[in-house]
């Protein structure tokens, strides 16, 4: 039996998405099946049964009249299903430890560096100057997650050890240890006012969609010593307002920020963000994910769905998660 | 029944270090005890059964014919140990979980700021630029601690937590589940051998002075992803030779490296550690205590020594820690 095609879509630059590299993984990992690297090679469309993309311009799947399943190459989906003419197959997306792990390493690493005023510290060095200020423990600052997906809940369980009062919200509720839960639309204003340090790792909906903005930022809690609160933006651009993180760090009601998504990406230069003293700025590296890693997933996916099985992780198009 | 008195005399500068909120501190929580703060107040010498010190002149204890024990308020006692007049009593060192708890977030932070290229995306950022290079897993980097007591310990099992290799060497041979230990004179060099980052968290002693340098430097590992290996001190200045640092760091010996402590403190305004490209400077702040722990602790200490009860944490005086 000759094996349907893998159809293989990858766009978006970086070392990570060079689409040579990622055909000659899936040949690595998809035994005999033949790998079309999209839009370059030819293939008889009613040849291909699985798309594995990575930011692809809209309507390019719409061809594959024998499509069955659609995997997303990276952790956001929500580029994918803008596309309004995309076949109607189960979209799957990424779920693999070391996307975890890496996320988990960001959050905490960010956190770290403002519960630790390491931009005071770095402003310091650059100045030459030795002047060490009071610094509390963490146990004195409420992180909240906002997301509590596979994601979320690592880095909770991470910043617990670390000793921080730690809280999450999620669209629906949570019962985890050491972590207070909050959830929906009533859940919300509880959770900002509890929290100093704000850590979003939501995917982006329409209900997401700007939820990081000033009516937001103005309810987190300004009472820990950390002063005015921080925000840690690792989920989408989409989901922030950056003139109202700029404004509000100019009025104090954000301290600091880190933001590693942005409206647009590349951010561009003329951003006055790049240079305000209050930001951390990381070009959405959080949680690149090991490419050998997510092709092995995508091959395992398909011989478990061959051997009829069901697929995992696939997306909810009604959540858009 | 007249309590003896306890002596307090605080020097270093610094927030935390302020003589009379130490002497409020101790008022709280030492009941009906006579606290007095050296060198201005005046005191029976005979009086006086405790001391609590940071950074002590040399002979300021010799006076007291009395003392019973000499509690140090910080981590390190190299300091008060060189007094070749300190009377022939218990010194207690500082053990509290609020100290290893911030050492821990300390180290976490920094081998995550190395491992996730903080200072080539700070630079990155400074110049406006989006340039993401390749990241990989905390699963490809050995870190290597130095120093497997109560600080290196919970270091090790945070390090762990985050999916980093983690080794430690230590004097005496220790057991710890999921890290590999190495100890003495022979296995200082295996444990480099197989290390990427190396955290320096000994005391300083006749044996660990100027173990910091070029010779242990040459024998880590550059086959990791990180490249040149780092180093973190976070010890003691006197375990570092800062000149084979800076030469390390310019020839490749060592890619970068993070300092809380240097040969002489404040670090000089005109050393080439403040503005090299690969040093992050910290001014000795890794692990500053809350002052009212160390009271509340000293406090504890004595109640159960007067009803009986052994000290804790009493120095070894042939091992110097």
């Amino acid at each position: 039996m000759i094996k349907g095609a893998l159809a293989l879509l990858v766009q978006g630059g970086g070392e990570n998405w060079l689409p040579h590299l990622w055909k000659e993984r899936f040949l690595d990992v998809c035994a005999g099946r033949p790998i079309v690297l999209l839009p370059d090679e030819a293939v008889d469309p009613g040849e291909v049964h699985y798309a594995a993309v990575w930011k692809p311009p809209a309507g390019a799947l719409a061809a594959f009249p024998h499509l069955r399943a659609i995997f997303n190459l990276g952790a956001g989906v929500d580029a994918l299903l803008a596309d309004r003419t995309l076949p109607k197959v189960p979209v799957v997306r990424v779920s693999v430890d070391d996307l975890t792990k890496r996320m988990t390493e960001y959050v905490v690493l960010h956190v770290l560096m403002h519960h630790r005023q390491q931009l005071y510290l770095w402003n310091c060095q650059r100045q030459g100057l030795w002047e060490p200020r009071a610094q509390w423990a963490a146990g004195a600052i409420r992180v909240g997650i906002l997301g509590l997906g596979t994601l979320g809940l690592d880095a909770a369980s991470a910043l617990r050890r670390l000793g921080f009062q730690v809280a999450g919200w999620s669209k629906s509720p949570k019962d985890i240890h050491g972590v207070e839960s909050f959830h929906g639309p009533d859940g919300l204003e509880p959770f900002l006012k509890r929290t100093n340090i704000l850590v979003c790792l939501l995917p982006l909906t329409p209900d997401t969609r700007h939820v990081l903005n000033r009516r937001v930022f103005a309810l987190l809690d300004h009472s820990s010593p950390l002063g005015a609160p921080v925000l840690i933006n690792a989920g989408r651009g989409g989901l922030q307002v950056e003139a109202d993180i700029l404004a509000c760090l100019n009025d104090g009601t954000l301290g600091t920020v880190t933001l590693d998504v942005f409206e647009t990406e590349p951010l561009p230069a003329d951003s006055p963000l790049w240079h305000h003293p209050g930001v951390i700025i990381t070009p959405h590296n959080a949680a690149d994910t090991d490419p050998e890693e997510i092709s092995r997933y995508v091959a395992r996916q398909i011989a478990r769905f061959e051997a009829g099985e069901a697929l995992d992780n696939v997306i909810d198009l009604a959540r858009g998660y």
